[in-house]
């Protein structure tokens, strides 16, 4: 198209239509693609393996093919040389970044790229098997360059893990996080510390026997009926590794059961249902745009862990749902709700394991992830020293040392898929959850009352209105401002953090 | 590329390949568009359907257009003009084929056709309800029109009829069907007006009473394990109206559970297991291509015919899955194997509805959809005309006459899917079920001893080694004729029929 004169408000609407056309197949073939992947993951007969990686591979391609085709960009040049109404530039701006990512890098790197953490995948799962770094270490050296190369392409003037973690993090820049994830530790390793020297007597075991599978779904049910989760819009299955994945039409939500296990299936539903009912939140007419798609990570890991953390660990829900699990398990009789919250609540100071981890301890188990691979990508740190590292900082941090890999610094699949820059997610996320209930608080008041009541739709109005509706239609930080008055910040997270366990392990600094 | 040489060997290598390439991009996003149709009728919660729609139409454009662009056309014609390998030169048919077809119809058509059957289906099921011919009327009209449209465009000197029914069987010509059909219009209406007159003695109660809905699913897993069906790369699930669908890799099977009508729920799982014993047959290597694809619906549809009927329907089945289904269902104690047998072979006088036939009326419900539906296309029938003829049709051949038309001519939804020549595949399936299962028994020995004892291996066997295996390397004619050693003929089915019947029945002519 002609870019030497000015467009005609027609030729804009024209051009606009065509681009708007084009991101709607892209999102739509985006989203079949996720719909083949929670098929994979929770219905597929293992055999239907070598078709569904062909599937896939073709639809991604096609979806890149399409986002980086001349015209993409021929249209995005149009757009941007006009003025667009508020919703259209938001949309115009996601893809035009999308767009230079994909096209700055050569497909053969994607590919190779994508081979790579194919086959790293199951050296990872044998070399944690067989607690055998020395296996894995080859292909994280060689993932860690691959990964380099790709920062290189995006943005040879840039840190290059910045540009990594910008894959999962596109708008809080690399300073804030890593002054956030600062923060926690050096607030977290000394009130944690405080916490082992406090030597309180705490309920640990409201949750301990054995609860039959099939009761446990049920009440996973419970749970998500008490949350609000609409049914006609989602369903509930079982995977290994719980997720929820979906659109505003259809947000499915997965659990898991382990029989010794009933408070963690009961925790892991509610993180899964924050997932699911932010993406449920999002604007049906935005569907097939980012105005339709959920903002990136760390706010989708807000959602989740501010239903996991702030609603389901706190002592007003457990006088809500106490009796609700009474009805399923009526061995819980004689448990009261506070022992139900001390138990949910428990700091685990001897954990090794990321995922076993509590509210606290958990981010120093990112922030040794982010260190430690923060200097893997910088070059500062050899492949062959990360275990000696790793261990270190566990030490250090946590006070605890593993004694084998597997249960160190081989425990996590992330590196293995080349996902360097995808931790601090987890932990800004959580930070953000904090940020977003006090600012929920400060204007709808106290929510214990609504909690202790299960009613959770004064919340969920207020996360609807401030967050979800919005999909992407601001950047983070703006999101972030306009649903808090506040920029980006771990203050509230710690105010959370540093009372609640103050007051529950009775910590006089605290 | 240049066609005004001869290809040399490289370039004929590259050009396939490229075709190729192309070939299985077009399949994955046709399998990716299974997947979808699956999850959509079997877990999809109902609120994802507006999405789930246009991800589908996306799929589908972009499957389209893959197929109709100007490359594979050059493509098409540069193989063409070389001498290829017996297997490249089926791939190249088949896709000429397609093709061909999608080319020559313009894509406004197409959409307007897909616009009317969308809009066509609530009016139907609203007429259907209300049993109002009259409010069907004008869409059928429009269907019709634009289905002869359709006709003309892909070839204007063919019998429009036999170009619609070509979209479903393409290789068997419509002169050749119509003998088939009427052949069994001629032989079946004496056959079961004698049966009427026989005045037999049959048990027709012996699944009557009430039976669970949770032990009827574990029963059809009995009777996908009694089959052999591969639950590594299959699964079944219930599905309002069943179906089966998949790849070689995946083939999975629904049915559906009605506390009254036991025997339903194990025909209709048998005759599922057929269709996806077909699909799980097609060889690995050929996925992604028309090797690897089921020949069209007679073919697929004389696989779930053959097992539904020749083996799920005949006396030694009876004997080997009567003492299975006792195990689930103790109240079948007193039932004896031959009373089984007997009540899954009664042939019902005075039904009205198609999918409630048995195997002889079934073929006249066929027929006169077919005469219909011939003369509706040819302009021979006016629209109006329909519930008039066809209730004198049904008068004439089954000695039946609808009450209403929701029992007469609004009972199938096929029509308002715009589906005319769909109907015949089913008759032609039985047909060919009849001819396979004489020619498996002419070369394996009688299969009785193997069906009584529940072994299923050499019969699954033949029907690997002479359908499945081939995909559409053959077309349908040749693959018969391979299969049987003989042309497609009625011959075997109503040998088998009279044969069957006859001795049930205690008919003196037969």
């Amino acid at each position: 198209m002609a870019s030497d004169q000015a467009p005609t408000e027609a030729t804009t609407a024209d051009t606009y239509e065509e681009f708007e056309d084009r991101v709607e197949r892209i999102s739509n073939v985006s989203n079949a693609a996720g719909v083949l992947r929670w098929d994979q993951e929770v219905v597929m007969p293992e055999g239907g393996t070598p078709a569904r990686a062909q599937q896939l591979s073709t639809l991604s391609s096609i979806s890149h093919e399409l986002l980086t085709a001349e015209e993409t960009g021929e249209l995005l040049a149009d757009l941007e040389s006009d003025s667009l109404p508020e919703e259209r530039a938001a949309i115009v701006r996601e893809v035009r970044r999308r767009y230079d990512r994909e096209t700055s890098v050569p497909g053969e790197l994607v590919e190779e790229i994508s081979e790579t953490t194919a086959n790293a995948h199951p050296t990872w799962k044998r070399a944690r098997e067989t607690d055998d770094f020395e296996e894995f270490a080859p292909v994280l050296e060689k993932l860690v360059e691959l990964k380099r190369e790709y920062a290189e392409y995006v943005d040879p003037d840039a840190d290059p893990y910045a540009v990594l973690f910008a894959d999962y993090e596109p708008y809080i820049d690399l300073e804030t996080a890593e002054r956030v994830l600062d923060r926690l530790r050096d607030r977290l390793v000394p009130l944690i510390d405080a916490i082992e020297d406090a030597d309180a007597d705490l309920e640990t075991a409201a949750f301990a026997g054995t609860f039959d599978d099939d009761d446990q779904e049920a009440l996973a049910r419970d749970v998500l009926d008490s949350l609000g989760y609409d049914w006609d819009r989602g369903r509930l299955d079982t995977a290994p590794h719980p997720f929820s994945s979906g659109t505003q039409f259809d947000a499915r939500v997965t659990t898991r059961f382990d029989e010794e296990d009933l408070l963690g299936s009961i925790t892991s539903t509610i993180h899964e249902f924050g997932h699911a009912n932010y993406t449920l939140g999002l604007p049906d007419d935005g569907y097939g745009t980012p105005l339709g798609e959920a903002r990136d990570l760390s706010v989708h890991e807000s959602q989740s862990r501010l239903w996991e953390n702030h609603v389901g660990r706190s002592r007003p829900f457990w006088e809500h749902f106490l009796p609700v699990a009474r009805e399923r398990f009526p061995e819980l009789e004689d448990v009261t709700p506070e022992e139900a919250y001390e138990s949910a609540n428990q700091v685990y100071d001897d954990n090794l394991i990321r995922v076993e981890a509590d509210e606290l301890t958990y981010h120093l188990h990112i922030v040794i992830r982010f260190e430690i691979e923060r200097a893997l990508i910088s070059g500062d740190l050899e492949v062959s020293e990360v275990p000696q590292v790793w261990n270190d900082k566990y030490e250090e941090y946590l006070g605890v040392r593993p004694d084998t890999d597997a249960d160190g610094c081989l425990q996590d699949i992330h590196w293995s898929h080349g996902s360097f820059g995808y931790f601090p997610t987890y932990s800004l996320g959580s930070v953000l959850a904090a940020q977003l209930y006090a600012a929920a608080e400060d204007e709808l008041g106290e929510l214990d009352d609504d909690v202790r009541n299960g009613e959770f739709d004064e919340l969920n109005g207020w996360l609807r209105e401030n967050v979800h509706q919005h999909g992407k239609r601001y950047t983070t930080p703006e999101l972030i401002e306009r649903a808090t008055g506040d920029g980006f910040t771990a203050d509230y997270f710690l105010e959370y953090v540093e009372s609640k366990y103050g007051e529950l392990y009775d910590l006089e600094e605290y």
